[in-house]
């Protein structure tokens, strides 16, 4: 893959592993590394690889042939690969022997990184063989100096957890139908990425050309919040992208079409959500219809209300934050501010398509004086 | 607490919980509800829920002779709840003299959306105990009309995990420490909210007075990366602002210290890491020093470069989307592009400070002409 200018995260993890900090994860499809950890085997990790991957696919009757046989022998051959000397050649032999005779190294892949990701599909079938090739495949990785392992157990196979707690690995993260876990063998700094810190937040600012704003009141409300219009908001979905969720929440919530202009602000808070962030990004709409029709599961009305009466409203009057908020938005209603626009991009560097946020101001571009 | 304008995702899950979506979530100390399930219980909430809370507090020798006891009789009540009617209130005390004779209720707290929350410090203590007592506990809460149930299982009880499954529970979320996973008993679309989606890093863009840009040149690249010159970035860390991870990454990668400007654009991508989602926020530093001490297990080198000749770069001039931000960057130098800066702001509605980034032009800020 080719390189990139600015290193963002998915092209991090593709490309530069963060020797020196947190590394940055990329695509689950893979790890693109940029190193060989082999320099530092002492076994070829190739040749270590191939071994453990014809070893651990071999089927049973060939398996009991091979606990009772002579490596070497089987493999045809004569030397072991070279590493520190008679002695320590020896020493990996008797390594070879012990985990060729009790158990299979569990099927994987390397990763980019000088680590391992091990088969979620070639799993073995029961809980004590499972724990054998684990052990075994601990002891393995860690002779050919593997860093990091990743073990996904799908939900089905909850019973391997705590085997794998037992081992030492410890949780990444999980989904519904998975938890991830890692080991990080080396001893030095755990370099494995962290999974996601951030959720995401829209909140639609839509105005008509009689300067209302498009206000909710939420059905389920504890007294204090009686009688009070806010704007539509909501997280946005899984792989969704902000100009589309601004939009989708206000239809969903009061019926109303809009149309994505730009986003305004964001707020950025923590420890919200299970200890994690929240961006919060304030989006302009325009209206491209104005009939309401709200949710009644989640709203209790919607309307049409007069810009002024709506930031009237005391607990907007009151609030420092808030105050701040409706401030820029009516920068931006009178032309005296620019907000960021989507744009769609593509980079050789990673192959995707992105949407990158800016505000370079076009002349034709009536709602920024920013020339 | 008092209602709020935007509805943030912190504001959302502290006071409106969405019915008509996913729910938004709040902080791990708890939901605050706007509704109460127990007008919808034929069970009173809050009795039951003392009932529940004696019960799974008793000590083993009482438990033996509360499993022999009349309950009515031990817990001094002459009549039953009120519920349906005397047939219905035979079926709740059949109920509960089966749940009292076998198995108690796991000690639990009402979230504020009708669910429950399991109290982890009070789990039982082997693994057939808590079989028994979460399946005594859901047949529980279901009776009694609950809806959510979070059960957070620390590492060091991964022993239960496959018990759970087993009961139908599912996962929500991991960390290092633990594994979250819910069920959602209503037959009815599950309202819990779901966790993180983003992943969030910074680029920075440091240019000094003689328009010469801080590039670095990473160590761990493959051939295609020889020779590329890009800007330092990386991942913020848990809790880390945007601001302060920016200046952060530009520090550890070439031991220049910076000021941070603003926010000039940001990259929205989807199907990054896990799954999940990244940001990416292009930021403008300011330089305060110039010595350059690159961290030498991440960066093979680093420099001040002409800013023409860093744009000149094949990788840049071949690629749309590096050419778009450098565009913007340089925009940005020109002082005809205004950027977002971070501003402090504090909350009544969730008690918290958090970060506003917008750029409302001042008369004093020359970097932005937009008035």
């Amino acid at each position: 893959m080719e390189s990139s200018l600015l290193d963002t995260a998915a092209a991090a993890a593709s490309l530069c592993p963060a020797a020196g900090g947190r590394r940055r994860a990329g695509s689950t499809a893979g790890f693109l590394s940029c190193s060989c950890s082999s320099r530092d085997c002492r076994v070829s990790a190739s040749y270590s690889h191939s071994i453990s991957r014809m070893l651990s696919g071999v089927r049973s009757a060939a398996r009991r042939k091979l606990f009772r046989a002579d490596p070497a022998d089987l493999l045809g051959v004569a030397n072991w690969p070279e590493a520190g000397g008679a002695g320590h050649q020896q020493q990996q032999q008797q390594h070879w022997w012990a985990a060729l005779e009790h158990n299979f190294v569990l099927e994987s892949t390397d990763d980019e990184y000088g680590g391992v990701v091990v088969d979620t599909d070639r799993l073995p079938a029961d809980k004590a063989a499972f724990a054998r090739s684990l052990a075994a495949s601990l002891s393995y990785w860690k002779s050919v100096g593997k860093k990091g392992v990743w073990l996904k157990l799908p939900v089905h196979r909850a019973e391997f957890v705590p085997l794998a707690v037992k081992e030492g690995f410890k949780y990444h993260h999980a989904e519904e139908s998975y938890l991830m876990m890692t080991y990080w063998i080396p001893d030095e700094p755990n370099m494995l990425p962290a999974n996601a810190s951030h959720q995401v937040g829209v909140g639609g600012f839509v105005i008509n050309d009689q300067m209302e704003v498009l206000v909710v009141q939420e059905k389920y409300c504890g007294s204090s919040l009686d009688g009070v219009w806010k704007l539509p908001t909501g997280f946005i979905l899984a792989s969704e992208e902000i100009y589309t969720g601004a939009s989708r929440e206000v239809k969903e919530e009061t019926g109303v079409d809009t149309e994505f202009v730009d986003v305004v602000a964001f707020r950025h808070a923590h420890n919200v959500a299970f200890q994690k962030s929240d961006l919060f990004f304030i989006c302009m709409l325009r209206p491209v219809s104005s009939e309401i029709k709200i949710d009644e599961t989640e709203i209790q009305a919607a309307k049409w209300m007069p810009l002024e009466e709506f930031v009237k409203q005391p607990f907007i009057q009151e609030d420092h934050m808030f105050q701040k908020i409706m401030d820029i938005c009516i920068q931006r209603l009178r032309k005296c501010y620019c907000g960021l626009t989507p744009h769609h991009v593509v980079s050789r560097f990673d192959d995707r398509t992105s949407t990158l946020y800016y505000n370079v101001a076009e002349p034709e571009d009536v709602n920024c004086s920013a020339t």
